[in-house]
């Protein structure tokens, strides 16, 4: 078998703080997520009723993901069927300013663009 | 023909700023990409160079994907064969604060990351 691309042994692209965050939330659905977190959503149905419509296979899959790093915490809200709510936890939270400095750059450089608090 | 999922006009999920900075630089690359140039990397074979390893095709699919969308001016330095070199734009170099709101994280909530001045 031809040898792992990765080169550490806990899977890092590098050491880089940069690069590890991005194999987190590097694409380009996960800090939408963040977003409609930090605004109180909660539940699955909220997340799919964003205007960017993020498919379902893919938002279950984000939210596992983000579960499993430790940056939202899901909790069983009713038994039967099952179904979770997810809470931002502190580190997910912390990436407040990440969001926010993508927002900033949005707005000075993409035309036509505003947040949901400018409409 | 179903109809198509995205629903502006210009291809745009949303008119949110941040979903319309990650139609650009959301996946793993484009950001670490940034930071090489930020850091002074202009040609293709410094960027290849970074720890991260980036693949050829995805390095020369981001330059240009950078260059169309105006973050980046690419030059040519030698005519035969042709290689060209790199540089942010002022809308490219405005993405600084972003990375570093990225790094700020990975240092605050990855342990056993640095950044190369701290190496």
């Amino acid at each position: 078998m031809a040898p792992a691309r990765r080169k550490s042994a806990d899977d890092r692209r590098s050491p880089c703080p940069a690069g590890c965050a991005l194999d987190l939330v590097g694409d380009r659905w996960t800090l939408l997520l963040v977003r409609d977190l930090i605004r109180g959503k909660t539940r699955f149905g909220e997340f799919l009723s964003s205007p960017e419509s993020i498919p379902t296979n893919i938002l279950a899959d984000r939210l596992a993901r983000l579960e499993k790093a430790g940056l939202v915490t899901g909790e069983l809200y009713q038994k039967n069927p099952p179904r979770r709510c997810y809470r931002l936890t502190a580190k997910g939270r912390d990436l407040g300013p990440v969001l926010g400095a993508l927002v900033d750059w949005g707005k000075r450089h993409i035309p036509g663009t505003f947040t949901l608090d400018e409409r």
